[in-house]
């Protein structure tokens, strides 16, 4: 595993060295991870986390990033030696990746030294704000296409690890498999693949080199038909083929379409194949997808089993960032929480104070998700007493439920440093997403025009918020 | 370095056994790395290719790689073996990183080994893509900006590599420093950083943590003061502090604004900086900005000196994905070259056939860039013969230049699986992409509605082409 100990932010270094000094970077502290809403978000899907605790894990300055971090001419020896000796001994709540999440509640939790605190921010925030971004982007593509979705976009991802962990993402977000070679060792994915529009130019013609194909691949024969003219040149050979296959024993996967207008070449490549007796080979289309040019596709009736989405799935092109944030929650001193508040003029941006946990309730009676109550950490909810749900803000919204079962969102990480879950198999996570995304209406989780789902905070988190920016106004 | 050789689409894989099977594997073939136009483009700045080259150079497939390829059941155990054996032999033409490039032409060939070609595409791509966009997003910013620009993105980077590729891209484009430690430790470039809002909370007060930042770091005090309300508390803190600083011998470096109306608040700011005699204190401004944003605040008058990009930068948000791609130009059979095209019913689309090499022309007198011109490779371009250039499409636009000096836009980056260009320090990128910049009329590189700039081809390559698309006409 690579050193990622640098990937930090030089500020996190600069205020960890300002702590040192003032003797404050011991100091325990509390911070949230948690983003804001966004017209593009309606839920959100969490990955991440198990980068996040790799990367605590072994989280340590070699001696050579010490070397380095002297050279700046900004620290002093005696700094520069603790950082060295410095690893990462705090507590982490965290919400497991597969989780369903909404703004504002705080996905991930850290309880640590001041100093280790920051120096990990910018990690964390990289790692789940990528990924949680493209499980999301996943998710939305998977629930448009109502079926098999491959993950294709390599080639367009910024960077390596953006392509690694991005297929990752899009697994949990939904897609079957990915073209990645490289995240399918890493992460036992499914990967697939057959044959790019070289292939057929590197033969004499068409036909041989969907003969030639064939004859490597005869139980995984999936043919790309439109490097010359899909209907009169690609589908006829492909059919060609698929007969010669056929006749040695072996029924044919199917055709991919790469360009053109998907929605008419699929219907008449469906009509093709039918008609040649092939009516079990699929159509596969790729080509500049997401969820918007799939669910247009499928109301003019294209005629496609499965979709390879690439550029758009890996960039999350439409909102290429989710601006996840990390605030300071709580200090302590001597022992005693000291709850810390960041005010702003617009009332949604004040951050919720103190260390907190979350809660998901569900009704009893249909399983499904109600609201998510953000608490005072430790505050219990009794299941069998009537709750009272407001809105954090227009508080007059309230609404009282019973016959509701509520569950921790998040499960405790680390503890004093020491990691208490392990890594999953990937596949666990897709389940656990799909298991839970039944659990929401389809209001909630729809691409148009989504119900909000209710992100409330409980009677003593609310009132302890008021009380602190009320003080804060006195004081002005 | 990691081993990134399984980072391949798994197509590239299947192909490379089907030619193998045919026995084509090691059939010469030229592929060219080329981009296509797009109303957010205007020039390119290339960057990845040293990624490429240390990718290339490393290029071998473990024992662990192989047991992988061997569980998906696809391949025979001859192909397998082949594969633990295979190094990158062929040849490669590339341009430098800080190289402005444009759509069409190739910026990158590789002349190999048919199934090496395949397996190494979709790395190059990854690289290119991703380096090119951000290095051309930071070019853009600079120039929006005129000056300094530190690149801030890392939390929002999709991805580690994202932020650490992303931030030396940047840097190639112009940005003077990054926030980025671990790209500061990697390639060298100045890092830069002081505080979040999280310091000024985690005091009693906003003085007193003003006050102790200046005492540790009292060269480079840069304060943050927009986490209460900037023009009744952050800058007058922040100038109480400078004064403290002063009577102590150093000079502040000033302030930063990182939210609220940042056109007004700088001059506001400005002016009482001004006033308390502290002309010296720079302002530096950062949140959600890019060249649009910064071109706007210029427009008002906003008094900033240094720009803090991030999200909009590190994930070019714009325009997430460069779109670069990888096509077959030819093949050799008994060491003849046969030129490959790709047709399509969009001109644009088609492909330019053969072996090819790119020249940029530039004006004697000005010493400013006229056009590129991509020719069959090996063509020589007589400097003292009048020179025809004409647009490939429409090709009644023509022109005649004298008086022009040539230079070959790629250099030979590998022979025969040999590295030849060592990686340079990228203080040198950023250095020939500033002075080759200056080196094109404003008019192609302004950022709203630029002039065309040009990418011909050679007689010889337009009529070979010409021949090539009649050719296929024919035959339909």
């Amino acid at each position: 595993m690579r050193n990622l100990t640098l990937l930090t932010d030089l500020y996190q270094l600069t205020m960890g060295y300002g702590y040192f000094r003032e003797g404050k970077h011991e100091q325990e502290a509390v911070f949230d991870v948690f983003f804001r809403p966004n017209k593009l978000i309606t839920y959100s899907v969490a990955s991440g986390t198990e980068q996040v605790a790799d990367y605590l894990q072994s989280l340590r300055f070699t001696e050579d990033d010490v070397s380095y971090l002297r050279s700046l001419g900004l620290f002093s020896e005696e700094y520069l030696t603790y950082l060295l000796r410095l690893r990462f001994t705090g507590d982490v709540y965290s919400v497991r990746d597969g989780e369903i999440v909404f703004p504002y509640e705080p996905i991930v939790t850290v309880k640590a030294p001041m100093i280790q605190a920051q120096i990990i921010e910018t990690a964390l925030l990289t790692f789940l704000n990528h990924q949680t971004l493209i499980a999301s982007k996943a998710a939305k593509i998977c629930a448009a296409a109502e079926g098999n979705v491959m993950e294709f976009g390599l080639r367009r991802a910024q960077g390596a690890d953006a392509g690694i962990y991005g297929a990752r993402a899009a697994i949990i977000g939904g897609c079957t498999s990915t073209s990645n070679v490289y995240a399918g060792k890493a992460f036992g994915v499914p990967v697939a693949g057959t044959m790019a529009h070289s292939w057929v130019m590197n033969f004499p013609d068409e036909e041989s080199a969907f003969r030639a194909y064939a004859e490597s691949f005869p139980e995984n024969c999936l043919l790309l038909v439109d490097t010359y003219d899909t209907l009169s040149s690609g589908v006829p050979n492909a059919i060609k083929i698929f007969k010669e296959l056929r006749a040695r024993g072996y029924e044919p996967k199917g055709i991919r379409l790469d360009s053109g207008d998907l929605a008419y070449l699929s219907k008449k490549a469906r009509e093709m194949l039918d008609e040649a007796g092939f009516e079990g080979a699929i159509i596969c289309a790729s080509g500049d997808l997401d969820e918007g040019s799939i669910r247009s596709l499928k109301n003019q009736g294209a005629k496609i089993d499965l979709w390879g989405v690439g550029t758009k799935l890996i960039t999350s092109a439409d909102m290429p960032a989710l601006g996840g944030v990390y605030k300071l929650a709580a200090v302590y001193e001597d022992g005693k929480e000291i709850p810390k508040i960041k005010l702003s003029n617009t009332t949604e941006k004040i951050t919720n104070p103190a260390f907190k946990d979350v809660y998901r309730i569900y009704d009893k009676n249909t399983d499904k998700a109600i609201a998510d109550l953000v608490v005072l950490f430790g505050e219990e909810i009794d299941e069998k007493q009537p709750l009272v749900l407001f809105h954090p803000i227009e508080t007059w919204k309230r609404m009282t439920i019973t016959d509701f079962r509520v569950r921790k969102l998040r499960e405790q990480l680390f503890s004093r440093g020491e990691r208490l879950v392990k890594a999953r198999p990937i596949k666990e996570h897709a389940e656990y997403f799909k298991k839970e995304y039944a659990r929401f209406w389809e209001e909630y989780t729809r691409l148009d025009v989504p119900h909000i789902y209710k992100v409330d905070l409980s009677e003593s988190l609310y009132r302890l918020k008021a009380q602190m920016v009320d003080q804060y106004r006195k004081g002005e």
